[in-house]
C-alpha cells in the first residue's frame, strides 16, 4: 500500500480564514485529536505579527503544545525570515514560507516582488536551517490568481528552481484561488518535477469549484504523496452552501482509505474531532459530504483492501 | 479534443427524488434552455405507473416536446417491457432500463431477481429494437449497495454479459448509492470493458460523498465518454449542506471545458438555466460550486485550449 501523509492545515489556514479567535484550550484539543485519530503532520499555526492575525497569536504555544504529541510533524507558516526566526525559537520540525506565483498578487499581499521575495527565502531557509529545520515554500497561486487570471507553467517551473536555489527543501504546489483541473494539474506537477525532483511531493487544494477531490486523484497519479486539507474544510468559505476553502480532510480520507492508500487515519476517529471544532465554533459552517453519509456500509473491506 | 457526451438526467433522476410535482412547462422551458447551452443529451422522464410517481405522469408529452428540438438525443428511464413498449409509442430515441447488481435491492425495488431481470430486459429490448430504438441497460448499485453492502466485480461483469446477451445495446454503470471510490471506477470499467468494449461507455455517478468529480476524471482515464449529471444536483439529498444526488452537471461541465474536453455545452447559459428551476420550485436546494464561484478568470483562455 502506498502511504499517503495527510497535512491538516485546518489550525492555520482554516482558522486564519475566519474573523472569529479559537480558544487556544479548543485549538490544542482539537490538534490532540486529530493525532490521536493517526494524523501525522498538522500545520498548527502562522508566525505573523498578532496584530494582523490575532487567530495566529498563541502559535508558539501550539506548538510547544504539538512538540510533545509524539509521532507529530509539527509545522507553521511564516511569511518571512521573521517568522523563520519564531518558528526555529519556537521548536517547529518544519516550517513552510508562501511565495505567490502571481506577482501582482505576491505584492499586494506581502508587498515584495519576486525578486524580493527571493531574497527574503533566501533568508528564511538560512534560519531554518542553523535552527536544524526542514524548509519548504509553498508556490502559491500556482494555478491561476484572481487578479492575474492565468499564472504561465513556465513561470512556475521557473520560480520553483529559484525557490530551491534560494535554499528550500521542498516546494509544494498550492491552489490557493480553487483554479486547478485535474488535467492542469498533472501538467503542472510533472512540469515542475523536471526541476524539482522528489522535492515536490506536496499539493494544497482549495475546493472552491468542487474539483479539489478530483485534483487529488490527478495529483496522486502523478506521484504527489503529500495532501493538504482542512477538517471540514473550515474557513475560506465565500459561498454557501457547499463551497469551502481547503478540500475537506473526512472526504479525502475516506477516499484515500477506500482506494486503498495507506494514511494512518481512522476515520470514525476523525469524523469526533469535529464535534470539538464546531462546540469551540458555534455556528461556523463545516462543510464535507461524509460527515453526513457516513462512510460506505463496506468500507471496512475496502480499508482491508 | 476529446468529445465527451454530458447527459442531463435531472427531469428524470432528480425530479424523481423529490416529493413534488414540477410543471409540464417548467420542465419544457428547462429542457429547452438546456439543450440551447449545447446539452446534447436528456432523460426526460421515466415511464412507471404515474400512480407510483406522479412527478413523471407527463414523460410522454415531454418526449414529444423534446423531439422538436432539433440535434437532442431524448432519452426515457424504462422500469419493464411495458414502459419500453410506451416509451416506443412515445417517440423517443433511447431508453434506458436500471438493473441492480444487488439482488437483494432488485427484489425490494422491482419484486424481480436476476433471472426475472434478464427475462425482462430480454423482453424490453425486443420492444425496443422493434420500434427502432437504442436500448441501454443501467447497471444500478455497481460499485455497492446500501442494504447488501459490498458487491462483488464478478458478479457485475457476469450480469453485464448477460445483460448484453438479453439485447442491450450499451451498458452502463450506475453508481446509485454514492459507493464508488476513484481506484473502484478504474478497476470496474476495465472488468465490465472485457465483456461490453466499447457497449460501455457511460458513468452514473451520485455525489452522496462528495467523490462524484473525482470518479468521473478517473472514468474518463479509462475511457469513459458520456457523463450522467443533474443540474444543481436536484433531487437524492438526504443531507445537508453540500450533499446531493446526481453530480452537479454544472461543476462537472466546467471541469470538463477546463481540461479541454469538448462537451459542446456553454457554461454561460448552462448557469442560467438554474434560475427556472429554481422558479419552479422555490425552495428546494440546488448544488454545485460552479453557480457560487463562477468559472476561473482565465476560462475563456483554458476552453480556447
Amino acid at each position: 500500500m502506498t502511504r499517503i501523509l495527510v497535512s491538516e492545515v485546518g489550525p492555520r489556514d482554516g482558522l486564519q480564514s475566519i474573523d472569529r479567535v479559537m480558544p487556544l484550550e479548543a485549538k490544542k484539543a482539537w490538534i490532540a485529536a486529530e493525532a490521536a485519530a493517526g494524523v501525522r503532520e498538522i500545520e498548527v499555526g502562522s508566525f505573523v505579527p498578532p496584530s494582523l492575525l490575532p487567530q495566529m497569536a498563541d502559535t508558539t504555544e501550539l506548538v510547544a503544545f504539538a512538540k510533545t504529541i509524539p509521532g507529530l510533524n509539527v509545522v507553521a507558516l511564516v511569511p518571512n525570515a521573521k517568522g523563520a526566526a519564531r518558528a526555529v525559537e519556537a521548536g517547529v520540525d518544519a516550517m513552510s514560507i508562501p511565495f505567490s506565483m502571481s506577482e501582482t498578487h505576491s505584492i499586494k499581499n506581502v508587498r515584495k516582488d519576486h525578486p524580493a521575495m527571493l531574497l527574503e527565502i533566501e533568508e528564511a531557509a538560512r534560519i531554518a536551517h542553523a535552527g536544524g529545520k526542514h524548509f519548504a515554500v509553498g508556490l502559491a497561486t500556482a494555478f491561476g490568481c484572481t487578479i492575474e487570471g492565468a499564472v504561465p507553467q513556465d513561470t512556475v517551473v521557473r520560480l520553483a528552481e529559484k525557490a530551491l536555489e534560494a535554499g528550500a527543501d521542498e516546494v509544494g504546489l498550492s491552489d490557493t484561488t480553487g483554479y486547478a483541473d485535474p488535467a492542469q494539474v498533472r501538467r503542472l506537477v510533472q512540469a515542475v518535477r523536471r526541476v524539482a525532483g522528489d522535492r515536490l511531493t506536496t499539493l494544497h487544494l482549495h475546493n472552491t469549484r468542487g474539483l479539489g477531490l478530483a485534483n487529488a486523484v490527478a495529483g496522486l497519479e502523478v506521484g504527489i504523496t503529500t495532501l493538504d486539507a482542512s477538517l471540514g474544510g473550515l474557513g475560506g468559505c465565500p459561498f454557501a452552501p457547499g463551497a469551502s476553502g481547503n478540500i475537506v480532510t473526512e472526504d479525502l480520507v475516506l477516499m484515500l482509505n477506500s482506494m486503498g492508500f495507506d494514511t494512518g487515519i481512522d476515520l470514525e476517529k476523525l469524523l469526533e474531532v469535529r464535534k470539538i471544532v464546531a462546540e469551540a465554533l458555534p455556528g461556523e459552517p463545516l462543510y464535507g459530504f461524509t460527515p453526513d453519509a457516513g462512510p460506505m456500509l463496506d468500507y471496512a473491506e475496502r480499508i482491508a483492501g
